[in-house]
């Protein structure tokens, strides 16, 4: 028998978030497969076909989809995308309590299916539903990740690259915490080519990311995706890049180091909490949780991270 | 003073499709620059928001954008994404007439700003408005195109690879004339794997591409777009990959041959009418406009392409 | 425990050749691990170091090397490049006894090392080893390839597009038979831009591609690597690219349809002999041998190089 | 007219080093036209004949090359591999001569040919050769460059990449001063995945980073190219990847932070010599020369890597 060890991603969820994940990874070749799953069979195979349609420009890649859940079957990664919107009416702990229900009905189908599999939360709020799907049984440490701040770091990383005049990939610098309003970016180790930002001079000679600058700067990464979701209705684009790149991460084990949301133990006061800190990702998932230094206020940032977080938790009954 | 030569690719339409393109011209680096201009400059700045922070994964692009045509300004090429959609009550001429009207307008500030651009017109009817384009006073021959029937031919390959059980890029198969109702096949060159498609047969030997067959094929491959604007209201990712194909091969010059829509002289019979048939693609756009041959069935089926895109141009006043 | 399904490119010989198609596919992110093997173990690892050096500017890809087999364990794919050259008073025919026996003596070793691995022999007389290989005890019919003619038609799509003036993807043509003297190529089904090759005319209507033409481009396709050979001693960019696409093909399970080399069974009346014809190639490797038709000057060029490889292997005793 | 604004590669020197770059840049697609110039004409054309036949398998780029020197005209880049190499009895210092008189004469007609392409010089000792062409009339500040500590930095990276288990792209490392005996890394800046590389722990909490492996690893990165030297003869593939790097940072406008020689004005001490230092490089080359912090160990290094070189500059009459 033929041994055919190619890659598959699975995606929950066929609307503007899984398939613009789906588009990219065609467009780059980041699996040989993927399957897409929605609770509207007659969307998800839509979507199926306006990708496929695109795969003789691209790499050869073979995309199926449709409203039975055996579309991921034996998946390598498996994005979740799908969860409720806030209604009118509703409140967030409402919302909060219906989307961790849904996970928590989702993942033993999944794990049925996917047993190996690695899984990426994307739907919000990331880090209570990455704590929910951690808690199913059976599953393997680092087999589920919040894509979490690996999107804020990126837009971060595009604005202080603006700014300085380099490339985006020439600036280091992570966003943590919560993967909502109590983010806060580690200011105290963000390097642009490879020089702490605090020295950073313009042409001149002027130093242009004093406190104002960057408190300026953590505002519009944190509140850039209310601007867009006021243009557009919802963001859709760079997230979809940031989970190609983990995707790509784990099925090529690239050991790569950047921030997603994990159950933490012990991480500077925090313990049996999902937060995103930077980890090494590769095959399985979180290969190693990394620990950085934080100043004292980084680490007041990361406690009330933490607190934000457990109060959620208790809420719907997670801790 | 420094010499700056990067490619800059300009985007008119800050919806699905327009963004799909700017979002596959990013992720394979097709351009240094993009420029995307929307009627509402708040969805443009979302949209341009949400492209760029997903920059840091991807080639250095710069995207910018808003409600003021001079983003578009030294434009290499210029792709038309704009355009009504139909509605309730309005007749499909009122449609044609209001687009061509657009286009009418529009064009000569495009010039203005962006004089050696290639245009590409993706909005439909797409063969009537390429028409109109071009019929702009100043422009050379070649430097308007259509997106024609370069997304049904993809659609077409794909959908015979599936059946013979190949990669799409091994499948050579034209669809020309109008994009919409009245484009056909051009079966008598189609071949997989360099033998007439006819000749194929499945691993037992059996013929499998009979005239049956090929019948469900062309109606699949025309009426997919149908079924895709079901599931999910629109089609937009694979069109954007055909336009990114297209960017490419003016930018680099490519000599790609590919069907799109061109003002003909003396084609088949068809003269002063754009629709589509294989051309050579590179700088400057349309460089050839190849000649293929027809088999009698194919003949008549493009007269009436060509006939069925008269009447409309003469109702609209273009002719 | 975790699963990783991460892809393995075995390669035997660290010369050019097999080294730049190492370059070819780390650069292009083909395999995420390779492994060199070569006789002379500080010329492998030399080239791991120069090959490892450059991943911090491309994909990640773990490169190691050395002169002791297991470096290639547990490869998906292992292409051969490794063997003697013509020495000094030597005639073709020692040459061919020599590298028959130097692959009769590995194949063994290797697939105890490597046993669900798709095999593609790229050392000289290439459809002569392929044959030798096949023959070892416990493959699976496709599971080993000869290179054979992808590069040669490579090369001759390449002199058909500058004349054509036309991309080299959008020809399509075909050499078939021995990687040798007596490959000739398919003019009877060969395409520019899905057209005849015959029909072809330039820009002034007049024929390019006439009989004195085809003949010439014949020549120069196979004739070619001797120039080359005259210019720089050796042939190894374009081999390697042919042969970066061929394990692509492979471990993504693309499909793909290209001419190798693979033992036939009553082909156009060849049987048992290893020659190039159009195969579908994925996962497992050859697929399906594909059959095309040949004109009947075709047919006897196909018979001469049946039998001139004949003639060959009973020399070397290997019928 | 048409408005071709595609890209130009020229590279001097069709030997291992100049041809890597240039399949690597066919490879990537980072230039549109590679012209190879050599001053052995047959070797430069079968160079490109091994390029151009593996086009067909990657982007459509026009390759070319000959003994003329107009093959590199209108270049946008032009790489400069070309030199002679040490002859038994030669000393180093006649070596240094005969080359710097090989760019001396070359210059001026490059200039001719190719006025406003960047100049990369990567023939050794570089730092000699770039201030020699740099000193050409009529060149802007930045328009030329050396390949300088790229590729030693590079190899730092992945050193600490294969000890820290993590990807290469996620360390940041510079190796900066004279490329040769006296480079030297800036270990105080150096991070891992955003952390100072001293406090880098591995999984048991071990600090992994003391003096001694930074001393071994900063020993490896210089010394590995004579292993490779030792084990192949030469080195060409990793510094074919960092040039095409440089390359693309040039024609695409990257604003790419990393470490060139270049000419420098009162730098930690060191005026009007060539020396490695992290730049800003996009069009026209390099656009700012970036000030880093230097521990006093490092800043006497970069000391004796100015004085190293004052000393071979004056000794050829440049200085």
């Amino acid at each position: 028998m033929v041994n055919v060890r190619t890659t598959k991603l699975g995606i929950i969820g066929a609307g503007a978030v899984g398939t613009s994940l789906a588009y990219a990874a065609l467009i780059r070749g980041a699996a040989d497969q993927i399957g897409i799953y929605d609770l509207n069979p007659a969307r998800a195979e839509a979507q199926v076909l306006d990708l496929a349609h695109g795969t003789p420009f691209a790499h050869r890649t073979r995309v199926a989809g449709g409203g039975d859940l055996d579309v991921i079957a034996a998946s390598d990664v498996v994005v979740i995308t799908a969860g409720a919107s806030q209604q009118p009416g509703q409140t967030r702990l409402d919302l909060v309590t219906t989307n961790a229900e849904i996970i928590r009905a989702l993942m033993p189908q999944l794990i049925k299916r996917a047993p190996e599999a690695v899984y990426i939360i994307v739907t919000n709020p990331v880090d209570v539903l990455t704590e929910v799907a951690a808690d199913v049984a059976g599953l393997r440490r680092g087999q589920v990740i919040g894509s979490g701040t690996t999107l804020d770091s990126s837009r971060l990383r595009w604005l202080v690259a603006e700014r300085a005049g380099v490339a985006p990939r020439d600036v280091h610098a992570l966003i943590l915490g919560e993967h909502g309003d109590s983010a806060f970016p580690l200011w105290s180790n963000a390097t642009i080519g490879g020089s702490p930002i605090q020295d950073w001079v313009d042409e001149t000679g002027a130093k242009i990311f004093d406190d104002d600058a960057l408190a300026d700067l953590a505002n519009q990464a944190v509140l850039s995706a209310y601007s867009i979701i006021a243009g557009k209705g919802a963001t859709n684009y760079a997230v979809g890049l940031a989970c190609v790149r983990l995707v790509e991460a784990i099925l090529r084990d690239e050991h790569m180091v950047t921030p997603v949301s994990t159950v933490l133990r012990d991480y500077e006061g925090v313990d049996g909490i999902a937060l995103s800190v930077p980890c090494v990702l590769g095959a399985g998932g979180v290969q190693r949780v990394l620990r950085v230094a934080m100043d004292p206020g980084e680490h007041d940032a990361f406690q009330r991270s933490g607190e934000a977080m457990r109060a959620v938790l208790e809420e719907i009954g997670q801790l």
